[in-house]
């Protein structure tokens, strides 16, 4: 938790609730039924201490990655997962960041007392990475943190240059947490880059794809077993909760809702997109359940009249004043975006 | 999480569910119906983020304990806050750690990079601490953990000889997580021991208190706000689940509950304690929610066969084959132990 500053991140609606949140990347259809009655079910085992080797939440998440269990580390968030493998890593040179990038990386590095160096992504090339990350010398660095879909660009990096990144054999640290919610969450082939390179590790989130960022559960996959080993062991034995533990086994059965959201997710994306560039407003392809857009106008504070939240990206490395991510929300929800656009930006 | 390695701790249903439970230390009344109302209402607010500063849950632990809101730090369990306490410790000797005692402390220390020293208590003198604690050149210690009551063995320590402890100056771990299921609660007056040794720092376990490990729970109180930033710096932000979040909140609204059960608990302990007593096996007198006690015949496994699971305490530091931990239960589980133990001592 923090105890002071301010909250660098979106989705917090306990300071001012917003009527529609545009802040919080998460799917737009809420829980799944399966989900809700799982967490529902947890109420009465919470009087019993979690299962500390996350046996059938292991044996579901194998399922559904279609990855041996011993490649699976569950945590409390993605998020945790991040600061524990900061901290089991080798001591080395810093760790390079493609920017723009999720704060938290840059956090969790500088807790373990690691350096940080970016490898910036700029708008005019759409925040596209390219094989100029090849030309530098990535044996400098003790890891490599790529995110694709990006938060906050929504900008996917192509499977060969992640090939080519791991080739190098470099430790890569490879969030993959908003992939189920694009169109082509295959397009890595999870198991079979984990089984060819032991130097990456991957991130994912069901609570983005499942709507349950509050019940805290992501996990990592490697297939590096003495890496993961050495992070589970920077932390306590009891951190992914009862209710985490239910919510995630219930959760890897609802692939189909999964699948159906992102066909919903998709078709209003290209609406919002579309959308928001008839208004005038630069946006960037993203490929993800987001948009990232750019205005000369300042939006924050009149849409937050207008009761709608969105995130202001100025703090992230390598972004400045006028970007803006937006959530793709329900198309009521979208379609009121849009309507208080018009009227802030008329 | 783990990942290999045999479970150090109790509490563990999910290999072989015992019908009845004495290897975890809980509250044996189960959770109070504000707390379970408060896990169920919370499913539907799984949808958002936890607030990362806790702003309702302090508020009430503040009011519960009676101190100011800045010197409280959330966690998930007692458990998530030793690791990153541990973590956030400035650079210097070991730690000296008061055995016998739960092992997270010493694992918690090593995973930091931490040297462990022990000072050891013996059966000799019912694992009491004494002032010749204070013997020892404390100012070479980088912290020194005291439990009271201890866990395993249930002994309490004497506010004098905590203070004594303090005014050293040396970092002082207090974990108090059993405190409030004894039958004086107040004995430290913790308020005014945070104001007067910011070197202090004690942890709390609601989670114990009324019966909800699953949730995942716990805090710290210090007056040495840079020490609990520096703590809340090591992970992530989100780390208080909504779930825990509102049961820590309907929990602290449950004092009277947790006063009638600590009568209950006081009344069974001494009444096990007779019973263990009487069937010739040595008990220490503890104060807690449990007893350990000493037997020379193996109890482990004809308990288990019979349904019941008892706390083996021959992997803590200072204890050896033969002592086991036993949580006081309901009056029936109590007999049912009893009855057993009358078996398979015969």
């Amino acid at each position: 938790m923090y105890l002071t500053g301010q909250n660098p991140h979106g989705g917090d609606i306990y300071d001012a609730a917003p009527e529609a949140d545009f802040s919080a990347s998460l799917n737009p259809r809420r829980m799944p039924e399966p989900v809700r009655r799982a967490l529902l079910a947890s109420v009465e085992k919470c009087v019993f201490y979690p299962d500390p080797y996350c046996r059938e939440l292991r044996a579901a998440i194998g399922k559904f990655e279609g990855v041996p269990e011993g490649s699976i580390l569950c945590g409390a968030g993605a998020s945790e997962l991040l600061y524990q493998y900061a901290a089991a890593l080798p001591e080395g040179g810093p760790a390079l960041i493609v920017a723009p990038a999720f704060s938290e990386y840059a956090s969790a590095l500088k807790a373990a007392g690691r350096g940080v160096e970016y490898h910036v992504l700029t708008g005019e090339n759409g925040f596209r990475l390219t094989g100029d990350i090849l030309k530098r010398d990535l044996s400098r660095y003790c890891a490599v943190f790529v995110c694709s879909p990006a938060n906050p660009t929504g900008v996917t990096v192509e499977p060969e240059l992640i090939r080519a990144i791991a080739e190098t054999g470099v430790r890569l640290l490879l969030d993959l947490c908003f992939l189920d919610l694009t169109g082509r969450p295959g397009r890595y082939g999870i198991p079979s880059l984990l089984a060819e390179f032991p130097n990456v590790a991957v991130l994912r989130s069901p609570t983005k794809s499942f709507a349950i960022p509050g019940a805290r559960l992501g996990y990592m996959l490697s297939s590096d077993a003495g890496l993961l080993e050495r992070i589970s062991r920077r932390g306590q034995c009891w951190n992914v909760s009862v209710p985490a533990q239910m919510a995630g086994v219930a959760a890897m059965g609802c692939g189909e809702w999964l699948r159906a959201s992102v066909k919903e997710i998709t078709a209003e994306r290209e609406r919002l997109f579309a959308g928001l560039q008839e208004l005038g407003l630069t946006v960037y392809p993203g490929e993800a359940n987001f948009l990232l857009l750019y205005s000369d106008a300042e939006l924050l504070t009149p849409l937050a009249q207008r009761g709608i939240a969105v995130r202001d990206c100025s703090n992230f490395v390598g972004l400045d004043r006028g970007y803006y991510r937006v959530a793709v929300r329900t198309r009521e929800e979208n379609d009121r975006l849009l309507a208080a656009l018009r009227e802030v930006l008329s």
